[in-house]
């Protein structure tokens, strides 16, 4: 029995999650459902966006399931992210047939250090009108991330994938902070001599996703970087509707679309339920189900190549509809 | 008579600025230009990658056109700009008849604010593999960014743009700094009636330059944003080989393309003149010869719509071949 902790929260959160559930629901697998509440309008009724028992129950399971926060995501997410220790965000960025993309051949995957750089919540107004942000860098934060990217790079390269890891900084101007980054890089990379290890400044990386998206196998970046740079690939291979996210730690497991709660369409069920179907797969990955994530992966696949779609893509078909055709696939009808 | 201050520095700065002068003289107007040195090569000669001569030249001169410097781009022209105290950096983002764009109607201008925010360089290692960096925005700063980019939309507005000055920030996590940078810009825009004013996160930003360019006008963000969105944006418009930028102050004006001292293709003769060349049109607007500026854009823009153009653009010239087209149309050839 697989427990899941599902959290709707706020907005399109409330049409895209349960409509990724219809899919889960038709791989047949044990699956027990906790739900918990997160974002503005548990914080409206209660004070708090991120209640306690929503902490424990998220402690408690063994992956997290997150659609959206509104307002108030900031103090939800990058809080929820810090309680599980879920230090890598993963991020791929895959052009999928039937979804308007810079490039076919676009299969990477970001990942996003997910537990400093300016994350960490500490600012300060030193005097009227002069404030302050100070962005942590450690030893032991570059260290796993790093070999986390290394060893996903390994899986890659057994399916086929080139085997190379890039690291996007800016140490020319960040001597130290991004100094320490991009050393403990190489440090690490030296661990895996079968993967190729590479660097750029996190700038030309931006350009680069646009210019040759197609050379990237693995990307590892410091968490805003990671957080700008992630919606920038999203944008070559169809925009936030179909972004999903992994948040990972040694312990716990965190899934999310790397959209919003998207208030302007919310209730109208015409959000896109992809991104959340595809962070359901990682999630699949993540528990060892690795048979029914392909299976939920190809038949969204199909569904997209055959323009089975919410209106954002062209289709004319609302969240749950969508949501099921890619279920009936899974079903095997 | 104009005075300029020429440093060509490293690598292919050596040829793009040369080529940009032999444009520059064709306008006929009156220049005296000062050569000064910085950069990589006079690093390893004198010790000093920024001469004291280099600073009084560039302070002494109506303004300063910049090449590029290799390994030592963050020590020169990070200080040049902070010794000069040119507050904007003005990066043109314009899809010209000829390049490869995402689309043909992206014309907006990145104003990035360029003396603050992680490039102030205060960094410290605090205890063993762990450092931290100090991330400064001021409400001063802000103030004189935003009505700069307002300034600079009310001008865009006379010319037929629609008017309209976009910030981008993270406030959701950032609170107070990017919370002050928020509220700074809105407390702006109210003096500026005739403008549109309008805000988004820096990672929705970047994604919106690729999804949606041709709905922006003005876009105004900090120091670092400011360098990842704007390499992602030339992305959008044919690459580094094309974005130009001024670097403007109350005092000084400092001009130079975006791209580096590209060591892997320098002394080849075939780097891409047109980044230079444009910053020298923004030099000379800067200036106040908007007739010549005219005549230099619209002579490159006629030259590269013919294919006349370095190997990069699909054309056979070199450097300085493509340079000569663009300077024969200016001088009515
Ligand atoms: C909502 C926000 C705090 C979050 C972040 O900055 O990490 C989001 O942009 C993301 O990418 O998941
Ligand atoms: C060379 C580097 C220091 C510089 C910067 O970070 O500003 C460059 O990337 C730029 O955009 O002009």
């Amino acid at each position: 029995m697989h427990k899941i902790c599902v959290i709707e929260g706020d907005g399109i959160g409330k049409e895209v999650v349960p409509a990724t559930i219809q899919v889960l629901e038709a791989t047949g697998l044990p699956f027990e459902f906790v739900y918990a509440e997160a974002g503005d309008e548990v914080y409206k009724k209660t004070g708090k966006a991120l209640p306690e028992e929503t902490i424990e129950t998220a402690l408690d399971c063994e992956a997290v399931l997150f659609g959206a926060a509104g307002e108030t995501a900031a103090d939800v997410i990058v809080k929820l992210r810090q309680i599980l220790d879920t230090y890598a965000n993963v991020r791929p960025v895959k052009a999928y047939k039937g979804v308007k993309c810079l490039r076919p051949d676009i299969d990477y995957v970001i990942v996003r250090e997910n537990t400093e750089g300016l994350y960490k919540g500490i600012e300060a107004e030193i005097d009227e009108g002069i404030t302050i942000a100070t962005r942590v860098i450690t030893e032991k934060a570059c260290e796993r991330i790093f070999r986390f990217a290394f060893n996903l790079a390994e899986e890659r390269k057994k399916m086929g994938k080139e085997g190379k890891v890039t690291c996007a900084h800016k140490a020319n101007v960040l001597k130290l902070t991004d100094g320490l980054f991009k050393k403990i890089f190489y440090k690490v990379a030296e661990e895996y001599n079968d993967i190729k290890a590479e660097d750029y400044y996190i700038d030309a990386m931006n350009m680069y996703i646009i210019t040759k998206p197609q050379v990237f196998d693995v990307v590892v970046t410091s968490n805003l970087f990671g957080d700008i740079l992630s919606d920038g690939a999203a944008g070559t291979v169809g925009g936030l509707g179909l972004a999903p996210s992994a948040n990972i730690g040694d312990e716990h497991g965190l899934f999310e679309p790397v959209h919003g709660s998207a208030p302007d369409i919310a209730g109208k069920k015409i959000a896109n339920p992809t991104a959340t179907i595809l962070s359901a797969v990682l999630m699949l990955r993540y528990l060892g189900e690795y048979e029914s994530a392909d299976k939920v992966e190809n038949a969204l696949e199909e569904v997209l190549s055959l323009g089975l779609t919410t209106p954002d893509l062209g289709g004319n078909l609302n969240t749950f509809e969508m949501a099921e055709e890619v279920a009936k696939r899974v079903r095997g009808e």
